[in-house]
């Protein structure tokens, strides 16, 4: 049995800009013994480029700690798949501890902010005995998104729904003003009833390569899903994600 | 007719912490020619005090010229009552920077994120020409809740839900897994039918007066009708937020 670390850290780093890191992030990566990060993967150059020199840039005297991602097993059914993986990872983490050989608190730099469509809390919680984690929030993609457009979230009063692309499938589009859509590799908007919708999409927000259209729905659409192909096909990836409201601001 | 400054910077600042303003608000805090505050209300000292401190750490040397907010009309309906407080707050920001003389852009500290049930976007709308607003984005109450917490915003594949305390009382508990609520002076989940909802509650959220209670609805919504009370007529103002969910995790 490997033991867990007693403190691990989670800390938000925001959406790729390397300044949209807090205060309090930055002091935690300084306060860390050990840094955890995934090793990069085919086309996830650019993401492994900016946690390093978040770090770096936080003049840390941490150990840095590399783990690989596991592969997802695209046979399983997705709930059961996500948890199999969740598992691997936890005991990726642990192995790679267990080999580093660090007293002290354990930090992992997690883009956006560790509570939104991410896994690393649930990961933590897989460690035996169970860590103290400590959540530095970060800035998601939903703030970068507004941002970057200059829009609010939601209308006076006004209540906002934030799903996934899978679910936007499934579910169809939700109740109320505003829609925040996330993980969404299938461009679902196409699929809605357009009428009167407006849409804001920006992809690599906050990065010097972001890319923002909003319009109606219909009249945007097909220049989004272009813009989106086109630069997946550059850059080897993509994030993205998307506002979508009957008003237009 | 005062004419409005070209450049406006809208700086989420986080709910609290000094430490939750992002380097790209403290870069931006030292680049502006003037920051704009609103003088300290009745019970507000502590919100200044924070302004006030963030604007020291940044060691800019904008002026900082500040305004009083105008009262709200009560005897008006909801939306015209807002949107009447928001010309009046626009004729006092272009008073005040008509005062003040100062070329170049000018910033304003938002508690939070600028997009989130915040007014400052509308109000610099209202300015006339309109000026270029850019918006830094900050840490929202919700992350800062769930990161005192130390939870995932939403469940795997889950949807999230964001209302206010008034909306949750004239549409109900919205479907779905996850609901956060802000804005809510009235404890309004007093009110929702409690069978099986988790709370994970949370005010003055990122500061040293930090306070949190989570658990079933009906074992501690008594607890937290108390607590909030005892804190607001000891602080003199609470700012407190809230989510529910149907699953202890």
């Amino acid at each position: 049995m490997i033991r867990a670390p007693k403190d691990i850290w989670l800390i938000g780093i925001g959406t790729g800009s390397l300044s949209h890191i807090t205060l309090e992030g930055v002091a935690a990566l300084r306060d860390a013994a050990l840094i955890l990060v995934p090793r990069k993967g085919a086309g996830k150059d650019d993401l492994a480029e900016v946690r390093h020199q978040i770090i770096a840039a936080s003049e840390t005297r941490a150990k840095v700690v590399h783990f690989d991602y596991p592969e997802r097993d695209p046979a399983l059914p997705y709930q059961e798949r996500v948890a199999l993986w969740h598992d691997e990872i936890a005991n990726r983490w642990a192995a790679a501890l267990d080999t580093a050989q660090v007293e002290g608190p354990v930090a992992l730099l997690v883009w956006g902010d560790p509570s939104l469509y991410d896994s690393t809390l649930r990961i933590a919680a897989r460690l035996t005995p169970e860590p103290n984690v400590r959540v530095i929030p970060g800035i998601t993609a939903i703030q970068a998104l507004t941002a970057a457009h200059a829009i609010p979230l939601n209308t006076v009063n006004g209540a906002v729904h934030v799903t996934t692309g899978r679910r936007l499938r499934t579910h169809g589009l939700p109740q109320g003003d505003t829609t925040v859509v996330m993980l969404d590799g299938e461009c679902t908007f196409k699929d809605l009833p357009p009428d009167g919708l407006h849409i804001w999409w920006g992809a690599y927000l906050g990065t010097r390569n972001q890319i923002l259209i909003h319009g109606l729905l219909d009249e945007v659409c097909d220049e989004i899903i272009q813009t989106r192909s086109d630069a997946r096909a550059q850059y080897g990836w993509i994030m993205d994600s998307y506002l979508l409201r009957r008003t237009s601001r």
